[in-house]
């Protein structure tokens, strides 16, 4: 019987994804304890914006309880370098887990990555951010021989970029990707022009959202669609594509023009209703053509063309069909020919985010064991 | 920079599928030959029904030509036990992949994977025989230490086993999964009973299908309805129910009682007209209801219910909507709430089913590497 061979998990972050993060994490260290060669996960850093534990002799803290322990913790906050000195003095491979949203943090990743301490996380501010940032990452993993993934950056638990990479990495040719990236649009959306007709003004749908929690608390969060901008991004670059950031293609903002200026979420949403019209005209304008209208992110490989917007479908249209705030991902490949590979379900949501970054711990494991 | 790592490839069946994958497995060896650091993929063997190719001293064949050496060969035709002891002897990894259809090759699978010899391969017959098999091929990769991959035994290169895995193992509870994973009978019903009415007589559709090349040369082979019973059973597998073998569930043929001592697909052809009255009158039946026909797999986790067979659904329904011969699959998870996890797209044909082994063959590559 081979002795446990023992991988080191630093976590960062516990709001929605890092609490929902944890049970699985807990789930995964039992089953890997038991299997045949077995595999100890030790959890030796949790973090969060203000407070930290971390154990002294690399031994392991508990999944079940480490949330009560970082909370209560009253040591002194370290800064990231120090951090970084404690995993790296770690005796034996770690991963990083970073289930935050911070731009800050994904800039530490070459740093990481080039000390062979791999990556994975949801963070998808770290791969839209700019060209350099997506290269350093890519180049510090290659020299660190660490490994990197963030499958949970777009559409969470879907599985949407590892299903690109295998496309592309057995040869196949995407012409085009296209889809809703968004539970909070898929959901407006849907609910504003759903197939057969009906839905309400503009406005009281995203009151709806907002109030059902489908939003972000300030919805111009969702509607200024930057967050489908930084999925398109990171499918463009991973499709090849050299996008330079999340602004540097068209994306079509639903934030009138005249509001743009208000200085509160809630000035927003009170001065919306009158602004009604506008998204009228355009509902009208589908509902002539028999269409309906739903935001959506598109990437034509052959011409480089990416842009993020509204769009009109026919009704039967699997896009148009969508329900609730789920996502859907079309690859047009050569392979596949007319009819697309279609990857579609609940993209948003702490348990099924959660899921994707275990999906990829698991996987770095395996490519970690038995080295 | 690092030394090549040498993997060595032994390649079985040269059909459909075997055709497509070798295109696919020169593209990959180029492209792992350049990366840094370099693997490089030695093509040992070819092998067909009654002829194969190996190397003396395992140096490498060109995949571009071998289909030519390979027609070519005056060799005496070797064993199985004489291949395996060639493999066995080969100064590294191996891996079988096996493109044929042949449940006898199955069969050798524990022996190969019991000495260390990994095997991917779209071969369903191997996955869905006896329980016995099943349990023999998983527990001699972990006694060899060898991996076994199959993505393309259901859905061809769609991602269905790995998002299945994926889910069990972070912890999600599948509860139902449901389909249509037949390309030939997703065709037939699309065109039998179209959304919106219309669709021919029962044989005369068949016989359309036949024509294009979407059914066996025998369409009794499609009819049955084993081919998709052993993909349920796959899929039941792998959820965690002891499947005994594809006819241990209730699996519906869709061959006329009458027809099925006809002695040959022609005879049955000739005689299946006289039949179509009994399809016409379930088609009916569901017309009334405001339904479509489709025929599907279903398994229910908690009362371990697996079937096959005709099923209705609203023609709003993912299922109903489905295109040409598409491939759909439902999971329907714990985490996933009330709206499924889908994959959907072509699920049969040469390209796209190569795609599932050649993906497969990079995953064994990448957990060979570095050992």
């Amino acid at each position: 019987m081979a002795d446990a061979q023992r991988i080191y998990i630093a976590i960062v972050g516990v709001g929605g994804v890092g609490k929902a993060f944890l049970p699985q994490f807990a789930h995964l260290q039992k089953r890997l304890d038991s299997q045949q060669p077995p595999v100890d996960l030790r959890l030796i850093l949790a973090r969060k914006s203000n407070k930290q534990v971390l154990t002294e002799r690399y031994n392991g803290l508990d999944p079940n309880s480490v949330l009560d322990t970082l909370n209560e913790s009253k040591k002194p906050y370290l800064d990231f370098d120090e951090i970084l000195g404690f995993l790296e003095s770690a005796p034996g491979k770690v991963v990083l887990v970073d289930n935050t949203a911070d731009l800050g943090l994904g800039k530490q990743y070459p740093k990481c990555l080039k000390r062979g301490i791999s990556v994975v996380t949801p963070n998808k501010k770290a791969f839209s951010d700019t060209w350099k940032l997506w290269e350093s990452i890519f180049d510090a993993a290659a020299q660190g021989g660490s490994h990197v993934f963030h499958e949970a950056t777009v559409g969470a638990g879907l599985p949407v970029l590892s299903t690109l990479k295998e496309l592309i990495e057995t040869g196949d040719e995407v012409t085009k990707i296209e889809g809703v990236f968004s539970g909070t649009m898929s959901f407006l959306f849907n609910a504003f022009m759903p197939v057969g007709g009906g839905g309400g003004k503009f406005s009281a749908e995203v009151k709806k959202a907002k109030d059902l929690g489908y939003t972000e608390p300030d919805p111009r969060d969702d509607l200024n669609g930057l967050d489908v901008a930084r999925k398109l991004t990171i499918l463009a670059r991973l499709v090849g594509l050299q996008i330079e950031s999340p602004t540097s293609f068209p994306v079509q903002s639903l934030i009138p023009s005249a509001l743009e200026s208000c200085s509160s979420g809630d000035e927003f949403m009170e001065k919306l209703p009158n602004h009604d019209d506008e998204m009228e005209k355009i509902k009208d304008g589908a509902a002539k053509e028999g269409k309906v209208l739903r935001f959506v992110g598109s990437i034509d490989v052959a011409s480089k063309a990416v842009k993020v917007g509204l769009e009109k479908f026919d009704s039967d249209h699997p896009i148009a069909a969508l329900k609730g705030s789920d996502n859907i991902i079309n690859f047009y490949t050569k392979r596949y020919g007319s009819n697309p590979l279609i990857i579609q379900g609940a993209g948003a949501g702490g348990d099924v985010t959660a899921m994707g970054v275990t999906g990829d711990l698991i996987k770095v494991i395996r490519l970690l064991q038995g080295q």
